[in-house]
């Protein structure tokens, strides 16, 4: 998917063993990145002809600076990447690892059907700034896609990746649940560091959590929807659409349950729930860049296939924030 | 489904509007049953020939009555109610009523199919002796049970029941959900009283508790996969098949969640995860039955069709106990 | 669920091995029923209040009578059996059977959750006229329905049927579909003597023609939709909630393709399948019941908890049939 | 994905209009491609370090070629195009297009995520061979795949597309079925042909069949299994997973319809139905390409994450065959 010379240099990387030394796992120290925090999920910009707008994602990511994330996730469901050629979507991850406040964490999504186009995306990932890579699961060949398979496809991933793994479980996309006996045992490979679980089922999670209890592995809620429930059982964060759009409030509500103080988490988790609904499951990406547009980022248009809200839409859109107080 | 004396007394005393004025809601009182705490649903004993075994459900229940239950929930979906004759069901909820301590409540599943059997067996639940009726919605023809059509339901077996009415959603068996904006509506009925939500959906959970807050209404999670994280959003009990094994420690999840030992909470909710799943999803009634037996109730047999574990199934029922120290 | 008086009879039959001689297939002779044909599942009609109106049902019997069905299908889902008490169902079957022609087949659906009430409702089937008995999967623990338990299920009921068994699986209600290891194994039951297959899944009707080929075994199709089709890969009827209106053309349908007219019969089929879909899928039996008023035949209200037709899909519903050329 | 040169050249052809002439369409002429017949999907051959191996490829057409095949289809999802680089897709194609008999026809699949990579890739099929472009609809984002979001795409597709365009239709693998008002309004598009249809819902196909019968559009059965009831419903042809190693079997079936030998049909569409459901469904490409192994062409290795089959897969898969008589 990449220029000829471009991987031609990863793969002399990958034979010279460049790349394996680069992560503190490889050297013998083991795992080294805590993921703990909130993380929102980028938008992709796009101008009215359908480009990218860098210009756009470089302002918002200023605006999102200003807000105590753990980090940035790029390309994860919400950043469109299945609309996105290889190029573009190194070149997002480039711009924001540049745009954003250097103590943050940069976790891109570097999933690809194939096995081999996921390595080789890792690595370019690695090389253009990611801290750590974000790994959908493959998904067009789901009902071949069983434990072993999975299994293999990940423990490749992340023998040849330069930095580490979060695996992630979003199956209202990929049609497809992660097992949980395969996220055990892939929770011992030095250079898998957590998952990103999409689904919520918080039964899972919190299996998921008392199961790798052993391991250096963390888990990450994948919505704000079920975020407090998720600290609850032993999530440590959270990658949350809604926080491209109420942020201040989000990494509230994970101050709150840090501390403790659950009745007041509780309350703000409810006043989230709908918003949070209406920017995801019910009016995904085109819904997120809407209100992006009311909170004073840029939210613009997608790619097509996906559409624009129709007007009826939009105003359910609008009374899921209004009737939460957040509009 | 009664025959036919018991039927017409029934519709005697409707007619006359007898058990119109049992409830306190009819007296214009308001709702006043407080449903919080933990319950099991409780099993139904056969004998080697399939006979309900009365004596047996009466010794379990004196050993039940030893726990701080809130109460017992006869003919949930654990009951095997779908495989009792009528008289049957009236019978096993007369003599829970007999041999379980005064001071506890019954809630008795009184759903069937159509609303008019269901709102017959709801008032004859009341005769035995139940507290709240508790029911789930009809299914058979879950493709047009809109939300309409069950609102209607609901509020014609509410406006019928001389006992306050509890919602019952279990979509593993009913291949439905009962939708948000129905229990909302529902919610509002003065002889609706709560919801057992056996989803496992926790944002949903945290919905419902957020926009009934201004009724009197409350949320009993179905099952103990999700107990803590229910409590986290706002549930105030729970209705668990484990508790009929491990009825100390689901009471002791409850008491950890409700004076606030979250970190407490939490170890011991991840040990009680794979053995909830195990006698629920995993492998059912016959499952919970057999571990009874392990742990001195008596399990027994079901009524067929369902079958017995065979003996793989059975070390792998016994392994999610032991693993987690139960065992 | 019957009076104790009409069960003790029964039971003393059953001792007395009174009806193991009733059927054939007991006596040493093998499968005896012939089952080709078409069938209209004939629908309950109910009064203003409910009741069961056993006058329209006779009405409705004499109208339908007069076309070349091979017999007649009751309380199959669109007979609303769930609805009915035992009672109900009997007397349905028995009024049936009085005002049907002599010489056509009478199929009851004396399905129920437990096997030991399926076991009771066949036999009281058998004494109340019924040729042979449609029995349908449980299915409220569809989960632990294994072809196992499915096959003692059937096997025990066929035991001790005096009269045939047809199986009958219907995914859209009961989130099951009969596994076809479990048709194979059950083919071979001298008392079982086919299936009505209501998934519309061919390929699946065409395995299960082929791998019982050399059994007395026959499949029925169970919806219009697929008749052709069903007819195609070796169905031999088909059980049709649409015969209940366009009887003629079902049956027209039936000799195109018996007579090998595949051209006719395509054009007719084609013609079919919105209506068919209307009153199945799409509007359920309040669209069969409301498209029966349009044709002349009585049918009324539904029990709740199924709702009336809002004036739109009523408008839909017509359409479904004008477009078609059939109002 | 392409390289920038490849793109330049071909947005300049956009932009002059180069393309929008080449089909016979865009002269006026209207739809002239007759797709009716049997088509293998192709799969794609890997060397044992999982580089395409181009010339197995060639060897493996010229065997198919002996067969009375409409044509060839390259990278339906037996292809395992989403494994693949844009160049590899593109030379797949070329290669086949070399290697096949001049007579035959050449239906690429050109699908991506988004609709202007949908677009580029279908230009460039064109460019490199294809008689025709078959177009998956985009899946990631299932959820939000309405009817007029896929009209839309497919609707831009076929605009700008110098070829025929054929819809298909897989939801197993995309979690999305082509809704069928979709596809009649897509049949009106001057330039779309037909539908590769393979969810297997025989009422569906004669519906879609119906409605488009004012139309020049032709649809394909996606699978063998239901090849004959397809044809029973006015289907014109199959693309058979199957027919890459029993050719002359799916042929003959064809033939047997055509000419109207319906039993002879349905005795040998009996026989292929098991073989069909293990190279597809039951053990999916790892199985139809160890079957091509057996069958003298080669099938050799998938790429990852796709899994070999384990020894008790492949002596089931074995035994579909053998037990069938084709082995």
């Amino acid at each position: 998917m990449l220029g000829p010379r471009v991987w031609s240099s990863v793969r002399q990387g990958l034979s010279r063993g460049l790349f394996r030394t680069v992560g503190a796992w490889a050297s013998g120290e083991g795992k080294k990145v805590d993921i703990a925090g909130i993380y929102p999920p980028v938008t992709t910009p796009f101008t009215a002809t359908a480009e990218v707008d860098y210009e756009k994602l470089e302002e918002n990511l200023h605006k999102l600076g200003t807000f105590p994330f753990r980090g940035f996730v790029v390309q994860g469901s919400n950043g469109e990447f299945p609309f996105l050629t290889s190029s573009e979507r190194l070149e997002v991850v480039s711009r924001v690892r540049q745009a954003m406040p250097k103590d943050k964490l940069l976790l891109a999504g570097s999933g690809c059907e194939s096995t081999q186009a996921t390595v080789e995306m890792t690595v370019s990932m690695a090389q253009v700034g990611a801290d750590a890579a974000m790994v959908v699961t493959p998904c067009y060949y789901h009902g071949r896609m069983s434990s072993a398979a999975l299994i293999h496809h990940y423990t490749k991933v992340a023998d040849l990746s330069p930095i580490p793994v979060v695996l992630y479980s979003v199956p209202a996309n990929t049609g497809l649940d992660l097992p949980v006996d395969a996220v055990v045992t892939l929770s011992q490979h030095p250079n898998i560091v957590g998952i990103k679980d999409s689904g919520g089922d918080v039964t899972r999670i919190g299996l998921i959590v008392h199961k790798t209890r052993r391991q250096d592995f963390q888990v990450l809620a994948g919505s704000a929807g079920f975020l407090l429930a998720s600290y609850a059982v032993g999530a440590v964060g959270g990658v949350c659409a809604l926080a491209n759009v109420l942020g201040a409030q989000v990494c509230q509500l994970e101050r709150l349950c840090l501390t403790g103080q659950w009745e007041d988490a509780q309350k703000l988790q409810h006043r989230l729930i709908e918003p949070n609904t209406a920017v995801t499951r019910r009016f995904g990406i085109p819904g997120l860049k809407k209100t992006m547009d009311w909170f004073g980022y840029y939210g613009g248009p997608c790619r097509a296939p996906l559409q624009e809200l129709s007007p009826s839409q939009e105003e359910a859109l609008r009374l899921d924030f209004t009737s939460n107080g957040w509009l």
